[in-house]
């Protein structure tokens, strides 16, 4: 059988105080390096392993995905890293705190901006733009690839030339492979696995550090079944604490729903 | 300038035991972590750079690499694997305590062993050769590329394809490369790059854990000087403390030379 396994990056210092993080090169809270490391022991304890590892050029994909491989002693599998697996670009609201956001701008207009699918939040200012290209990391990207902002679907474009080129290789050749990413790459990524319509994506929350198992099918790569591993529970609670992280009082939840 | 930096890595657990490690897949000690981070900081602090680090298939490199890609905020960077990169198999020595297989042996058998270029320790039984072969991260290996004991000449065969094929490369293309990688994998390549003939290269100690930077002709990858970063008491001592590692009783105390 063949198998991909998802895993969104533990928390963040950022996802701790809820800030708007996009492509910020935030660290793993304490928390998440936790998260990380009941990954990796519960993908053991299942007797799950990898033959090839992707993850963003940001530290807390790479470092969930370090942590996840050594609770497994696989440290010395291949590792590729793609900026096409970062999360989505928040534009001028990265570094913000969610609640002051909504509290600006309003809940409704936070809302679109986090869940609708084509919506893009404010872009960067020139000058922060400037910054960012400055970055080594982006150096050999074309100008027009780095975004000053980015809506779900624009994150789906630029991840999917990476999912059809890189990974559906390695799945094609019978690798298992593990991909250890960000919320909005991943739901990206989840839209066309599973099509997802349009209007339906902003009801899909994925936990952080919570492993998702895909199982392929060997000849078209589509998915026959998936399934988070771990205390049923636990993951619920998890899917609810994302979709309710910028809503702390209760009156103004929206309806969102969990990846069952 | 053209640069290459290679480091040691740090302290392992059979280091600290002063056992004969090779292909054994040992973590680092406590104070292998601390000697990690300590590179990181050094070449941190002397405004060093990478755009991509080679490392082996075995976690005292690996983690050392990782250790100091977190000190340094270059997590993102493309990391390769290679056995190649691995330590010189030690065969059947692999596990045993050096002091008390240098008694069972003599001293003088044991330091050929250890530092004669061309002569192999004795060999893994066939069951223990079998057990390795059954390593995933080898299944693709020949099986003629799967040794059972090596020499430090030996190592030299199956680093350079490595060098010549992986590295060159990339320093051809103007890309500063690190390479974490292990005692006699390092002194291999050494050899081949300041050209030390066979009969000198049994004087050569690496210290764990010390950045030495090698500064190359643009045109032929030659080196045009090298030397370690830090403070040269420190590193003198660690020097020492390689050269001796065999010989705890200082009258028995062989001639050994660190590259200065």
């Amino acid at each position: 059988m063949r198998r991909l396994i998802l895993v969104r990056h533990g928390q963040s210092v950022w996802n701790d105080e809820n800030r708007f993080t996009g492509w910020t090169d935030v660290d793993l809270s304490a928390n998440g390096i936790r998260e990380a490391r009941e990954a990796g022991q519960i993908l053991l304890g299942k007797q799950f392993t990898f033959d090839i590892a992707f993850t963003s050029v940001l530290k807390r994909a790479i470092k969930t995905l370090w942590i996840i491989l050594e609770e497994m002693d696989l440290m010395w599998i291949p590792v590729h890293r793609s900026w096409r697996l970062n999360e989505r670009h928040y534009g001028a609201l990265q570094g913000l705190n969610k609640v002051e956001t909504a509290k600006k701008y309003g809940f409704e207009k936070v809302h679109i901006w986090r869940r609708g699918y084509k919506t893009k939040p404010p872009a960067l200012s020139a000058n922060e733009q400037l910054h960012m290209k400055k970055d080594a990391r982006y150096a050999n990207l074309l100008p027009s690839d780095i975004p000053s902002c980015e809506s779900l679907y624009d994150t789906e474009q630029r991840v999917m030339p990476f999912w059809q080129d890189s990974v559906v290789r390695e799945l094609s050749a019978g690798r298992c492979v593990l991909i250890a990413a960000h919320g909005s790459s991943l739901r990206a990524l989840i839209k066309h696995l599973d099509e997802i319509p349009d209007e339906k994506i902003e009801d899909l929350n994925i936990p952080t550090g919570i492993p998702l198992i895909y199982e392929l099918d060997e000849r078209t790569n589509k998915p026959i079944k998936h399934y988070y591993l771990g205390d049923s529970a636990k993951i619920a609670s998890a899917i609810k604490s994302v979709a309710e992280q910028l809503l702390p009082d209760a009156s103004l939840k929206t309806k969102e729903k969990g990846h069952k």
